[in-house]
């Protein structure tokens, strides 16, 4: 039986993801693949996802450049949710300097929302103008 | 609004949730919460769950003993998935000694399988005997 067979895709064939970094445990993001984006992912040893909205595969940084380099690729007790640990890249050129950007909104984690007294604050800074990341 | 309400609920009124340990930064485990399940842990300052095979509200440690206890709550840049700091709580009466075990299979990570050359291999001990956690 494949590897790619252990995981129990769901009604729409996809698996979720969460992306990690790897060293400082910060999570990043979530997304998506399905078995091709997976399959690419471990051939890659790149993340490659499978995006909902686009509905195609997406390398991770394949516009803006922030592509995240896979070290590690677990699956939860269920076999219905991935983890990832990533080293996530900034734009070429910009290295070694380059904050670790993993968000489309510039910042460094998608999960720049906290909870606080019944309110969703925005706590993280924008480390790149957006603008300048896809252009 | 209600800060609920920023919460992009999906098709079946649920939000992924991702469990991170304080401290270590291990990512624990993944589950669903529906509108009550979070208002509920952001009152109890305890994750409480949406379980989808059960259909009901889902306290974690209800029947285990492993309760998460809630230090932030962080939502992402698309309003729809949840990432929780919590500390893992052991049995009463095993503290301080009590290992971090958020797993139902006894292990402290629901992430235990790890993706190695073609295949997905257990690479995280059991810590305590199921049968003694649910009894």
């Amino acid at each position: 039986m494949d590897w790619l067979d252990f995981v129990k895709w769901d009604r729409d064939g996809l698996v979720p993801v969460i992306a990690q970094e790897q060293g400082s445990g910060d999570v990043l993001m979530f997304a998506f693949m399905n078995r091709d984006a997976l399959a690419e992912t471990a051939r890659r040893g790149e993340a490659v996802y499978w995006s909902r909205s686009r509905q195609r595969l997406w390398h991770k940084g394949e516009e803006s450049g922030h592509i995240q380099q896979v070290h590690e690729m677990r699956m939860d007790c269920d076999n219905d949710v991935l983890l990832l640990k990533v080293t996530q890249k900034g734009q070429e050129g910009q290295e070694p300097a380059a904050p670790s950007i993993a968000c489309h909104t510039g910042r460094h984690s998608c999960f720049f929302q906290r909870y606080e007294d019944g309110a969703w604050r925005t706590v993280d800074p924008v480390l790149k103008d957006p603008e300048s990341i896809y252009k």
